[in-house]
């Protein structure tokens, strides 16, 4: 019985995240991006640090308890709930031996102990980007964040579409400086349930618990109204008629943001003006994503700019980053059957086995497919062709190979399964189609 | 401070254990083994269902403890051990789901709550590689899994010598049997000291705990002392002139794995007839492996055939398996600084930035590398030129790009920075040497 909050995927559905994490962790490469990983494990300490999530965390113990306190030296152990409180820790551990600006990824499980629902796990793989520096960190690097995940997305070309939503915390509240709110957080708490309650009441909740007027409530909606995929932003947020230095900063950063990410394909950059990411860090740029038709997940990519990632008292490390859920992303879809491989092994081709005695021609054949990145096996037993191929049909392997010692022409024959034509090869020669090579990823649209 | 146990890698050496693992994954691929991930999490029910090892078990709880029982149903949660345990529960799981023979590969982390010691860790990450049937498992898939591994092993050209040692629980059963030795077992847990203690201690215990004569002992000893990388084992057991059925058929089979063997490069593969794997569930063709110089780290890549890796009381599923022990196998060739990364990032180039308004210039230039598969990435700021190069330089980053704007030859360049060579270049067709494309793993031969 499967375990509830603990997705397991089917072989086909593994092969489908391998290529998504293959592709992200490509192009993060490309970008300059070293791989990192932390282990699971970590101090209670390090991990409550923030103080805010402690009855997610999932302790540690050995499985006699009594010999916990005798030879461990730590017995406060348990699993990391993100990447971001271990990467911190990481940069403050190894500062010494690492060059700054640094800019890392890390793709790992992460687990909560959080109740199980759709979209949310209690064990899952995120894929962080992040820019840290010692001090000061230029604003370029947040156009280069956006940029790297927009890029890394772009190139799962077999999602739903999804959107890459942009703010800035600078903006929001220089914005509400300007009209004079005296209560942000109260402001920014009731914009937030913007996606669950219509705009009237919102404007009473922004007038009863941010104690904003008429006025400055209905200026509140209309920002946070306002989206578009470049910077006409800008103006339609002058046009509000408010000025504060702060806005003017956060409107020139944002807009930076989407002119960095305008030759981006793939997938929409837009500033959308209603995104904060609730209370936490941020403190410049803000991210948020969605995929279209799964609305409901809410972000399943999120970051932004923090002035103080790290600090060790003497230090300050500010940064840059965003976290892909990329579990939660793939499993509606799997679960949906949106998303499937277009086999079950890595193998192109079945090297068919017309008998025991053949079997060392049989291996000798697949390896010399093999060395030339041809993934082969060989039946695994000498059953009718019939059978042998109906094998491979159910795995999807694509390509059956007839030996000449067996074929009735005497020389090397391969099937392709899908046509059902069959042709003299050569397996010091023969090369199927490129996309043959590795498992592809196949998405079907199903209606939501 | 480290936790003790839960190794930590620097971004350099986190590229070794990436090129390590992808070379794995490559290996195991072109032979058909699917990727397979199974969660770190499993109901305790599931990990002690064996009931050996129960102390090492990292048992989980939510930090409130008073949840626990309130909303999850499954109180017992701990993390896995192993992959083999894991494995099996999967199969059990997903049958229906799967076509067997079924080929996969598992590359996971993996806990235990052991006392911290060299090549002993709480987290490490191991790759297993198992072939599991429906009911009965043809003999050749031993060859089958002898022979990727040694190939996998091979393709880490990086290491050390390792020696896959190959031995088959039938041969030493059918000659224990064949000597009239009657307590198996203890003969087994003897002759595993024989890398510690001296022969005639072994001869002694053989006579007072295992119940032999000095005949039979002498023979086990023997037995224990023959190696070798061919067949010529078979002639040296036949000498000793023991006769069983079952030893007949170990040493066919013992022959079989090292003919089939006969053409890896890069590992040694040899029978040694010592090996015993202990008192495990092994039932036929046993591995171990050594790495040169680093003997007292034990094996560190181990398996065998198990008749049962899982049974559902109506349906047996025997299966052969080995597993690498990853970041044993690296931790110490890390700790001894013989392996490296030919640099800590994956920028091949670093484009030079002469102000900041030429940063849109250098952003597309880089850009315009990364399209054609050359990871980039633009100087963080407009120091002065020495400082860039000796920022790229610091990374171990190859190659400085100087745009044309700001060159002095009015023309793009490109600076090498091992040789000093400053050419004239093409980003549309620019090309690095193959070998500089990705960060290579460099080892150093150091005495132990």
């Amino acid at each position: 019985m499967p375990l509830s909050g603990f997705p397991e995927l089917l072989p086909g559905q593994r092969f489908v995240e391998n290529a998504t994490l293959d592709r992200l962790r490509r192009t993060f490469e490309l970008h300059g991006f070293a791989p990192l990983e932390t282990p699971a494990v970590e101090s209670l300490d390090e991990l409550l640090r923030k103080g805010e999530i402690d009855k997610e965390v999932y302790v540690l113990r050995r499985m006699h308890a009594d010999d916990e306190t005798g030879d461990t030296g730590h017995a406060g152990l348990g699993l990391h709930f993100d990447l971001t409180v271990p990467f911190a820790r990481y940069v403050l551990e190894h500062a010494g031996h690492l060059e700054f600006p640094f800019r890392r990824y890390q793709i790992q499980k992460v687990w909560r102990g959080e109740r199980p629902q759709e979209g949310r796990f209690r064990e899952f793989t995120q894929a962080d980007i992040d820019v840290i520096a010692r001090d000061t960190l230029p604003f370029h690097h947040d156009v280069e964040i956006a940029r790297v995940m927009a890029e890394a997305l772009g190139a799962l070309d077999f999602l739903p579409a999804l959107r890459l939503q942009v703010n800035n915390r600078r903006l929001i509240e220089g914005f509400y400086l300007g009209i004079g709110a005296a209560d942000m957080p109260a402001v920014m708490r009731v914009i937030d349930k913007l996606d669950k309650l219509p705009a009237d009441a919102i404007a009473a909740q922004l007038r009863s618990e941010a104690g904003l007027d008429e006025r400055q409530a209905s200026l509140c909606l209309q920002l946070a109204d306002i989206r578009s995929s470049d910077s006409t932003f800008v103006g339609r947020v002058r046009a509000l008629g408010v000025e504060h230095a702060l806005l003017d900063t956060g409107l020139g950063e944002l807009a930076a943001v989407l002119d960095g990410c305008a030759s981006i394909t793939g997938v929409t950059v837009e500033a959308d003006l209603r995104i904060a990411r609730g209370l936490d860090y941020y403190t410049g740029t803000v991210f948020e994503t969605r995929m279209a038709g799964f609305e409901r997940l809410g972000s399943i990519c999120s970051g932004g700019r923090y002035d103080s990632l790290a600090s060790d008292g003497k230090t300050t490390y500010p940064g840059v980053g965003i976290s892909l859920g990329v579990t939660r992303m793939l499993m509606p879809l799997f679960q949906r059957g949106t998303l499937r491989a277009s086999r079950t092994v890595p193998s192109v081709v079945l090297v068919a086995l017309a008998d025991d005695d053949a079997r060392a021609e049989c291996d000798a054949l697949a390896q010399a497919l093999r060395l030339r990145g041809i993934a082969a096996e060989v039946a695994a037993s000498p059953q009718k062709y019939g059978k042998q191929i109906r094998y491979a049909e159910r795995r999807g392997i694509p390509f059956v190979w007839f030996p000449a010692s067996a074929s009735a022409v005497g020389q090397h024959e391969v099937k392709d399964l899908r046509s059902g034509e069959q042709v003299t090869a050569d397996p010091a020669s023969w090369q199927p189609p490129e996309e043959d090579l590795h498992p592809q990823v196949v998405s079907q649209k199903v209606e939501q």
